[in-house]
């Protein structure tokens, strides 16, 4: 599902899976936050006369707008590092002047990192591994109990003590940091995301069951990129490269191998 | 601490815990509407095409109107519900349109119990028992998997189905709906608690260090309240009250018995 | 003057009217629903204790947008129902949490009509009928003394039970609800209507009354679908299509038959 | 029921009444700005590129914040005029720059009303006439076509030019200026209103239920004011005053005459 | 007139001037930035992709609270310091998530100077010399170019390296610090403060104009703090205490001495 | 620099260089309504009971937008001209009621140029001279002690009484009215602005250091229209034509002369 994609670059189904994963992050952080989620005791929200969290998000894209969206609702300290100077000045303009973005570069990247409270992995880059931008040094000079949530795991993470852990036990400490790496986060929301899912995806599902593969696709050429295996075959040029095996199956031009 | 209050009813060092408490709520409730905390798996943030939660807040007092601006901050869809006319009126003029507000009576409260995700137990009477607004009959009445939060556990809940839980294990399934009533639930943020405490109880603190007791009450004569036993003698009438015993020491009028 | 349209598809003329209908629907909504406007007597805004009016827009294009944000502005409780997800991402970024929205399908729509007290069309397909979204039935299901206001009349409506009105006899009721179907609505607010127009399309008369057509469409090629009738010969596809006629005219190849 | 008065004046059913009657007032004005409601034709909300109404309010009591707020939310240009400093800077700091406020005295006040759209009347002093602010001069010297809401005219009303109408015929038109001056206007929007006067009587009625007059008083001593006549004795010192005959049953000194 | 004060405390004049302090004050921070202004040549605002100015205003009175909302306005990091916790309370409800709150203390001063790039010093205690929170020692650890702008020099000022500057000479620098402390610096807009002042000063001089004093004194007790010396006889015994001399007329008691 | 551009038009560095003249522009303006700075000793941000300054910006490009954004933090009456309906219409989207908005026309620039307190030159037609908007006329009847901030000085400026003024000396009176024409005026906030342009020029430079011109623009190809000298030979077809000499060096076609 989460790689069908329309011709402007727009795939639905990743946008609302990110939409999710991006608003659940404040919940995540300020659970890990207090005592029980084994963090330093603090209240993400900041109160009269106490100071909030800094929340520092690696990532502008959707994820990582969401998160911020959610983080200023709470009343967090927010900044917003990404390579992308359009997209933080649109982010600027979306949420004025409730976060702080900073350009993605060694210099900002390291004292962000270090004195974040809680730091959130949003970068994804379309079927490649996510760059590893936090290194284990920059880790090891964070705060002691600071919370990293790595929602990058799902392509490899952007943090290099990261490893993926389990919904049933879900962070681990590395360098005196709690790390909360749990893949396909969405699962924890499973209604919402179902419904959300369907949303997404219903009108290419629907020209599928009216028309079958591959005739549903000159109706709806964004399934296309979806379609990894077709009768057996392995029909999406990115997974094919993954592999080091040719593409079997080409729907782009019609209907060819 | 808690009791420590100023001539005109305020109590600094309750208010304080009761911003803390109402703060955490979001972030309580989001964690349990998750699968992993036994909710239903849905997000209390809602998305595009997709209902954020129902909360609904019983008092608006304190603890409720930092309840409502965290929920509201997360997109949640808030109605706050009180006896008290005026206090609704100032919640209305603070938050605008982003909550609801209904009058306590029988009517608004079996009809918004049962719509409600998420109920938040807000209630608070000063030195007595909160009442038992929420009957089990209005809990077995609920959705499945909704969640009851019962901040009014301190004073006993305000929901006929509570009863406490501890911070090892904070939930229980009662008539399907989740219960969690921890007492005492700023401990999950103790540092920021900690802070929170210092900054309201540190004036009346540094007279009591500077002029000791009863000297000190001349100074910050909130600090009487919060006396209950000095030199052996019972103090507080309240407490006297609720033990059936006299008051031994009298800080009100100078320094009787 | 409505189908001048841009390169990109942007019609200024019918953007600008779509806008002055969209913002006057709250005042429209807010005189039916009281007791002289022969609705319900309840006030569109609501009150502290006082639920607001339920408010459901079909259609999250320009008119929809602007419908939502005049009832938002008002206190209204808003939903937005749209078949296009991302153009209900971009109106749940742009008005943040003030609106809820919702994927157009059959559930959600009869679930939505059904607690609506004002219920507004604003589906627009651009030349052609509007679809009939509402059938009979579900008006039959709406509470008694609802308000439908039916902006898609101008192109049919887009509630089975919609008929004509006119500015004099402004409504009608049908099941119980409250029909308002004014087409050309605009025409209330002669005034401001005049001045839109003049700033949306003095441009492209500027250039016909400099160049003359077709001259003028060379310079200003959105005028082209605007042009219906040139020198007695149809110039205009759609309207021909609709008449069952060949196009007597073209601009769109420079100025051939 | 109006005369309900606590001690430190508040009065809550009066209160109500006011908030309704201040957000009722866009949707007033909306419509009488309407070429069907006789006005100028001109969209109360204003349009990229079309400025909005303006809109001046005499008063800035509980009807004058209401009124402002409903103005503010459809877009208008507001300004708000009142005698008391201190409750101007309360709306400025409650509405930020979303209105301008003006201190009354003859200079700003003919400055005002020359450049009004809408003037809306929302002068109270509670129990007495109102004052009449704006001369018939004044009148003559407005826009032609603007509209005056005189919400005060229950009282006697504040522009020299009012008198009262009924719901029946709501407007006359004197100087060129539409007035619209229905008393209890809140009869608009009678089931809201019903709701509104039973949560803020509620509490009054209650103990008078329970305990009879004059026991109740003295549960609720702020009905006492709200008491006109009681076993056929004048009981309310305003009214007695008006009508210049002796109070003969007093309430506030327990029960005397 | 500053000194003219009602019962409950309220000093209109004195509010009004210091509303006006507090709304000039991110235009002089912002113009002191500038390279031209002889500061660090950064921008009070910030912009995508680097960092706002950090404002710190030491107060939380009437002149701190405006300063606050006009650098929130202008998108700076702002954080208000105070020992009053229910006035940081109030401000954090008002500005909900725009400014950070701290309670004064001295860990959490030294802390606040050292990250400000603009300081603004707002303390004011009515009729008293302002305390000195900021020694030379805090100066000096502050960054190069760093502004102070202290308003409390008016009452001697707040910081220790303050002294009185002039409307021509403005500023200097000690310890590498941009000092402004220009004394009545409503002065710098004479036409807003003049009708500010009429405005707030009118009641109070039509009462003496009309009844000449000590007359209005009668009519309008907050009058009698603001008489300094009538006819030729001390009258304000702040004034009186400070020069070691009696009272020699006393308007508090009627008309006496 | 500032010629560097993307495909689809963006020119990075030219938008961050915008962005700062206009959020410099409320401090610039504020400073100057000062006595101090020669105005009419009026404060920009308005006070309760005393009206903001009524500041009116020609354009609504990114500095203009920019601009209204710091007007409308100050709390400013702002009005923004431009030709573009499209734009205005985003402006208003983000802006929502903070601003006014105009069709830019002979008869509203006459009105808003005579209302003005502040005028804000903010027209940039890229490359070109800056349109003469205001005549010496409309200056005459602008206020006595008015200013104009003409940023378009860089480009010709946009009113006929501008010319360039310097850093030192940045003001002039003409016909009663304060000019301000600096060129270059981001050089006021100079270490603001050297993070910016690398913030924007970065990733272009980056490829200029590792593959050296003219391979950087096979990389980088928004390189292009920002060499305008290339070992000697002119490659920019803009100043080329300025110069009324051909273009020696073409790197649009891969790097031909």
């Amino acid at each position: 599902y989460e790689l069908i994609q329309e011709d402007d670059g727009h795939m639905p189904v990743l946008v609302s899976m990110s939409q999710i994963a991006g608003r659940m992050s404040a919940t995540i952080a300020g659970q890990l936050l207090m005592n029980s989620g084994g963090g330093q005791g603090i209240l993400l929200n900041g109160l009269p006369g106490v100071s909030p969290a800094a929340v520092v998000i690696l990532g502008a894209g959707t994820l990582g707008a969401n998160a911020a969206r959610s983080f200023c609702g709470a009343g967090a300290q927010v900044t917003v590092i990404d390579v992308d100077l359009r997209r933080l000045q649109y982010l600027d303009e979306l949420f004025n002047s409730c976060i702080n973005t900073m350009l993605l570069n060694e210099h900002n990247l390291k004292r962000a990192v270090a004195f974040a409270d809680v730091l959130v992995g949003a970068v994804h880059l379309p079927g490649r591994r996510a760059p590893v931008l936090v290194s284990r040094d920059m880790v090891r000079r964070m705060k002691r109990g600071a919370i990293i949530i790595d929602f990058s795991i799902d392509s490899g993470g952007c943090v290099e003590t990261s490893r993926p852990t389990t919904l049933r036990d879900q962070t681990f400490v590395r360098e005196g940091v709690i790390h909360h790496c749990v893949p396909n986060m969405t699962a924890m929301v499973a209604r919402t995301a179902s419904y959300a899912l369907s949303n997404a995806a219903l009108p290419y599902l629907l020209a599928v069951g009216e028309h079958r593969l591959p005739g549903a696709l000159q109706l709806q050429p964004a399934l296309g990129p979806g379609v990894a295996v077709f009768e057996g075959k392995l029909a999406n040029p990115n997974i094919a490269a993954a592999l080091g095996r040719p593409v079997e199956f080409d729907f782009s031009g019609e209907v060819a191998v």
